[in-house]
């Protein structure tokens, strides 16, 4: 079932595991507080195989992400959006949720601030939580027919231009028909989760995490009368490289391949998701308020 | 079950009405042949009383919109897409489908142009066509908690300012959750068959008539990073007047209310639609490209 | 000679008026202070008249705006910069120069803090300071070749049609040279002033004040090609109502005149100018950066 | 003296040099004929190096761009606006104007079509044309105090990241002063001409050839507010690579350097100009139009 904000699927969390990568004064420590609190609500606390080697945290078991299917349930991430965007693609349907607690400044995603951690965290265990459930992206790069690279993607599939080269041109088709030959700088394809990263910088709408549809947005496109298309969530989009000299496609920006003229991306949506966990009375709204400054006006106009 | 483009549930059409209150040179004569050609489909053919009254058709048996539901079973629009406009409030939940035929100029909605009619038309009435289910906004004004107006719009609800304020402020909540205070020339709320209008002069992304969503548009927002937003369909938007002189919302530009300081706007998804008819292989990226220009490109960089 | 931020005519200012309509706490306080700061500087102080009546400062001479030619070398404004807005055109050609006070909200034109008053207003008096001369717009509305308004206006020059009206329809010629045929909510004739106003929330640029040129804004057009574009200063543009129902003409949102079809508004820029005046080292980009949040990231991709 | 439109310094014209390194079929005959024609006009014909040797033109005499200086009176140039890009920065400064005749295409630069030639270019060659004098822009690139390149451009300086970087950071002071930091896909500075080819995709204003100011647009800038900024033509932009992999500056996308954290690109407009002469009662405005479909309305609300 797709991105419901349900409350009634709740239960109490018993193994949890801790995931903070992010380099930042003190994470040791911090994680050690996480790791105990979570031990006094009654938690097994295992660390994140990365997060251990990386901070030297080695008192407590430890498994690797590709374990966590089965034998955790609930993933507690310390860091930016950057730190859940790196783990998401690898906890997608694993069946494990996250909360995502950041470190001073509000993430979209990390929305529940450290100093905040030791009255939310024994709600959130308590089984008192909203879960937002998020797409992603499942996107297959094809060469003369051939399946050269296949990544997931929470933000986005990005296909542009090198620095050097003037412009890109891509044939789209959103399930076979013909949409645009587009010259430009490139084509973001955007989850709505990805709605608020690059595809906002480039000039595309937001999109509520429940809205089930992809976003495309043209980056600095040469038709002036080229906008941002929002597409229904079960259909494939099919960008082709025309014409540019080293065109790259990236996968959250963390991974890419290099493409060629009669290169294929092929873009739907993931039959995967990943279930993010909120305080109750969270509100996207009032993040969107607070990182975009919605209620401070320029002008005296 | 919301907008699908179902080719399943085909029918051979019986009773047809003629719908083209188009001010245009020899719209009677079209309408003529349009009556005749569907004669010899063996349709029984119905002027709509408006357009009967207005041609001075008298040779048909005539029909009130509000007559069609049970006793008509396909309207035929002959007109531009202001012309679906016009009637499509009025045949919401009829149950009866539309067709709607230009007379020249390519239509969003009025997409089959009146020289093919004779090849596409009877495709249609045979049964051999693509269904478009379009959703509606269902608006309720309150000042004081009182309805003080409530209107269905096909295309958008729009609060604006008046030429002579300087702006609106506008609180705006969803679900009962306060997304923001927005001083403007003033927010569009829009279907997806919306988002190729007066939104998109206003810098919002075009939504495909299957995503399940509603479109805000901010008009010239004070705040620079206000940006489009698109919501999940099962939501209600509150809109109230904060403060602004002269604030008018009008509901398809069709009809309107002036407004009061603490006026409440609240719209959501109606629970109906109307449906379109298209001929088999119809492409809705096929309409914006000749529309918005897609393929041409205005600078030689 | 246009718009120099010219340190080289620096004079000392003796005879100095105090402006400040702003309806805030402790206005008539305030502007004793700074009337009292001034005696101390050796100048001989007035309050300006409506000022003086609306405030009841009796105790110090009293001139009128249009008294101020010849008799006062300096008028210091407390307000925002809707104040100097409302004083700018009557003092336009006056050759008394202006500086802008804020109480707290920094304005692109009240750029000194109330609280660093003691510290730069006397700086000023002494003649260090940065000149900044802005020019505005003049503007004629013509119907049958007969003027029925003319405005000068600081900011900008706006033609829309009002809420109940779809769009207006605007013929434009600059030099007498067809421009376009605009259908829009409006067009927006702004001075490098009025950039950073309503011109910016429609989408426009902004221009440097010593940019020498007119900035056209088009709002919501029709055609999505259709952009915001600097003309050189010299020219005149020619506005004519094609169509639209309770089209209006505002200069600064401050006086407006209501227009019909085949009326003209013709805007130039105006000869007369007025000179604002900034402490040495002041900068226009921190007064962007601070008002426009420039220096603040939303995202963390 | 600064981009006049000036109609006043006529004279004839008597070398005159044919440039048309355009790889189109037909270009050998259709610039024998355009010899052809000026040779009736009594005019001494040469054909430029490069075309000569592209396309084995040698029946009359050569000359290379360096040569032009004191020995042709006018350079006709045959192609699209990308060709004039090409020589505009040879030409720039030796005094040579240009004629821009393009083979079907519109362009902004090459207005007169190859249909009209026979007409336009006598009335040219006879003294009765309009001179419109473009600006260049003056870009040092300095790595440690050390410039490593040097470059003019017509159109634009462009510092971009690479695809494989997701963002570069620039820090732009204007004339010393500290403007923004910004994170971005990169930064425009455009003259005037630049303004309707890449600055204009990215989202920036149209600059009217005569005004006298270089133009800045983000691209894709990650604060929102961040906006295009026109400002005075007498201005140095500092702009420092701050953080960013494979960071590149483009000078009309024809030559580039690869850039290093701490480079900094200075930019001022150039002291030389080029000048292209147009027929008499041209219109860049109607250029515009015909460009950018100024005159067609996408939608029917």
């Amino acid at each position: 079932m797709l991105s419901p904000s349900s409350n009634s699927i709740k239960k109490a969390f018993r193994r949890v595991a801790l995931v903070g990568k992010y380099q930042a004064d003190g994470m040791q420590e911090r994680l050690n507080d996480l790791a105990k609190l979570l031990s006094e609500q009654g938690c097994e606390v295992f660390i994140e195989a990365a997060t251990a080697s990386h901070l030297g945290l080695t008192a407590r078991p430890i498994k690797t992400i590709e374990q966590f299917t089965g034998a955790i349930d609930l993933a507690v991430v310390l860091g930016g959006d950057g730190t859940i965007l790196g783990i998401g693609r690898q906890l997608a349907g694993s069946g494990v949720p996250l909360v995502g607690i950041n470190m001073g400044r509000l993430g979209y995603m990390t929305d529940i601030p450290i100093q905040q951690v030791q009255t939310i965290l024994p709600q959130i265990i308590a089984g008192d939580y909203e879960a937002d459930t998020r797409t992603l992206l499942d996107a297959v790069v094809l060469r003369k027919q051939q399946e050269i690279n296949r990544a997931l993607a929470l933000n986005d599939v990005v296909v542009n231009r090198s620095g050097i080269s003037g412009m890109v041109e891509l044939a789209v088709r959103v399930n076979g028909s013909f949409m645009y030959n587009q010259r430009s700088d490139g084509l973001i394809v955007s989850t709505p989760t990805g709605s608020t990263a690059y595809a906002l910088s480039a000039g595309g709408p937001i999109l509520h995490p429940r809205v089930a549809g992809l976003l495309l947005v043209p980056i600095a496109p040469h038709a002036l009368s080229n906008r941002p298309i929002v597409l229904p969530e079960d259909i494939v989009v099919n960008i082709e490289v025309v014409e540019g000299k080293e065109v790259i496609v990236n996968f959250d920006m963390q991974s890419q391949t290099h493409l060629q003229a009669g290169d294929i991306i092929q873009v739907c949506q993931s039959d995967k998701t990943i279930t993010l966990l909120h305080p109750c009375g969270h509100s996207d709204y009032k993040t969107l308020r607070e990182k975009l400054h919605w209620n401070e006006y320029p002008s005296t106009f």
